[in-house]
């Protein structure tokens, strides 16, 4: 993207943080004319930015997707590996739904296939991302040497789409999360 | 249904029986004919049991959900009440995909609202029939006190929801299953 003016940027991430929260309340629905309004920027100026509701859902994806990433490398130099991790997985879980009614969303408006490619992609991401954070916590001995972040990525979206049609998804999603880090019934000793 | 004679039952018994291994290998969309063949009994008999397609497939769904109960049952009076929980669990979470594959294509091919219902009236057989199973362990102090039968369904559905794509999902299932009873994280002491 060419340097914007101040204003344009501040336009364009104003718009950007009202259309990740329209769409983790509300699904990938919204309009960009809706979001616009939200977001207190003429329909005008929204459409320099985000020609299409396309566009605009695309980078609200790849806004959530960079934020995880960007998370787990942060949170990879804490000394808690632990407790790094398992913020980083909280995190995930928060966002799973969002991600995939985006990526649902982006595959079903699109004819080209190349594009249905954008689901994995993230998952690629996400993996890359938090690959060190699960094998430092292996390391450590917090977690059982045989547990993969593609376990743990799949045990996400799992949760994420079984509470989908829960009252609080979210919650339910993190509490659920909770259990199974903990165990549903772990041995001890 | 009216007694049946007892040849008239055994190829009852075998079409089922073929059935449920044909959708649990190929997925919901094996025709009558094909099962038919397959359990070696003539095409009009098998009209004569199962009707139609969807007669065929609401009694292998029922056969699958009425088994899971049964072995509930049977399990509630075993002394090691964390066993018996993790074996019917692994039996829900092999049959999970079933399950919900059934459901689906119910749901797809009918009109009807009332029969929409068929996925979350087998959710609730699994609930009652599994209830009584958490409770002892948790009375034990096998499962955390926290922790109830609507959490585990819901994890073992999460499973079979994002296992789905894989190449052997049954194995991944359990896999996963036995990470999540184990805990991925368990804080211990």
């Amino acid at each position: 993207m060419p340097a914007l003016r101040a204003d344009a940027q501040r336009n364009y991430a104003r718009l950007l943080t009202v259309a990740v929260a329209e769409i983790a309340a509300h699904g990938a629905d919204a309009s960009l004319e809706q979001i616009a309004r939200a977001a207190g920027v003429g329909s005008a100026t929204a459409r320099r930015h985000f020609p299409s509701r396309r566009a605009l859902l695309e980078a609200v994806f790849r806004e959530r997707v960079e934020t995880l990433c960007a998370l787990a490398r942060e949170l990879t130099g804490r000394a808690d590996t632990r407790a790094a991790l398992l913020e980083w997985l909280s995190a995930v879980t928060t966002s799973a739904s969002t991600i995939r009614g985006l990526a649902v969303a982006l595959n079903r408006d699109l004819a080209a296939d190349a594009d249905a490619a954008q689901g994995s992609c993230a998952s690629a991401q996400l993996t890359e991302a938090g690959d060190p954070l699960v094998r430092r916590a292996v390391q450590d001995g917090a977690v059982a040497p045989g547990v993969a972040i593609t376990d743990l990525l799949t045990l996400v979206t799992g949760i994420a789409l079984a509470t989908e049609h829960h009252p609080n998804p979210a919650a339910e999603a993190d509490r659920l999360l909770g259990l199974t880090v903990a165990g549903v019934s772990p041995r001890h000793g």
